[in-house]
């Protein structure tokens, strides 16, 4: 068999990653009718990440890289799946879950830029670059606003209370504290309205 | 009533475009399962310019605003709907039923960053500028591959020919050259396989 062309291969990853409509989370879309895929939630953590940049410090972050982040932050959950924020045995295995993804994926794609889109994601992963930092705070704030425009309805799935909403979400304090005000207000106005345990 | 500060503006408008994940569009899924809606394209449109931007014109194109491009280019959908590429009739009334949409939906956002948004997607929308060729090649190449992996689906609605095709996607030989020879690639294969009349 004649090894792949460099294009062959991206092409073939292309499709492959096309799954991702197909990878379910826990957020429901703002109407209600359904839940939100991985496709959809990169789709709109990028165009979020794009329109709030001005609550990022604009002389750390590389707002370029910040999008090309959000594209790919998700994509080993095509063999992985999605891991729910407040599932705590889910969470004890996802690691390892994602590792042996990456492996399998990135490894389709030419050797050089599946290891740019594996450190680009490994980045996200770890929160330490000002980059990683205000993605992960969108990627965070975007399943916050859906929450809490469908009644906090992921809340209901576990016993998740306002202290578990603050630490995952804590992140947005540090990379964009004027974004911090949103999820306090977000958070509060939820347990006055008993969407969440306080 | 208070004036809504710049922030409330923007949240509202990014749980408006929430309604992106509802557009369906004519493409399928690779897995046959369902209609793509609007996010997914947009998602896939934006990731496959990052993975793809090689082909192009590297000193002509600013990749970051290609990117862009791709995470607005369809927003007006969520009032104007979507239109199938082929459908002449629909395409007549396209440009005043989208600029009815842009009205309405960017003049939610602060005006600054309205003009900024409805720029790009203009930009985009007349195809002059190289960001806007190569952004709307990879737009036209995301559905063609789909379509492609589909057994050509989306040319059986109407009476599509490969004249159709190549003339829907001609921009990509301008922009990309590489990447035309795949959409040579495809029309020949999918005639030669029944899928597209010639």
């Amino acid at each position: 068999m004649m090894e792949e062309t460099r294009l062959q291969k991206q092409l073939r990853f292309l499709v492959e990653v096309d799954q991702m409509k197909n990878v379910l989370r826990q957020t429901l879309l703002v109407d209600k009718s359904r839940r939100e895929n991985d496709a959809e939630h990169s789709w709109h953590f990028a165009l979020m990440a794009m329109l709030l940049s001005e609550y990022a410090d604009g002389s750390k972050v590389d707002f370029y890289r910040v999008l090309r982040m959000a594209l790919v932050h998700d994509l080993i959950e095509v063999y992985a799946g999605d891991t729910f924020a407040y599932d705590k045995k889910g969470n004890e295995d996802k690691e390892e879950r994602e590792k042996k993804a990456a492996d399998k994926l990135f490894g389709m794609l030419p050797e050089d830029q599946g290891k740019e889109i594996r450190d680009l994601w490994e980045e996200f992963d770890q929160m330490e670059t000002p980059d990683a930092q205000y993605a992960a705070s969108i990627d965070r704030l975007q399943p916050l606003i859906n929450n809490y425009m469908t009644q906090g309805h992921t809340w209901h799935i576990g016993t998740v209370t306002s202290k578990d909403v603050y630490a995952r979400a804590a992140i947005i304090e540090k990379a964009a504290p004027e974004l911090w005000k949103v999820v306090q207000f977000i958070i509060k106005d939820s347990i006055e309205k008993g969407w969440l345990k306080e």
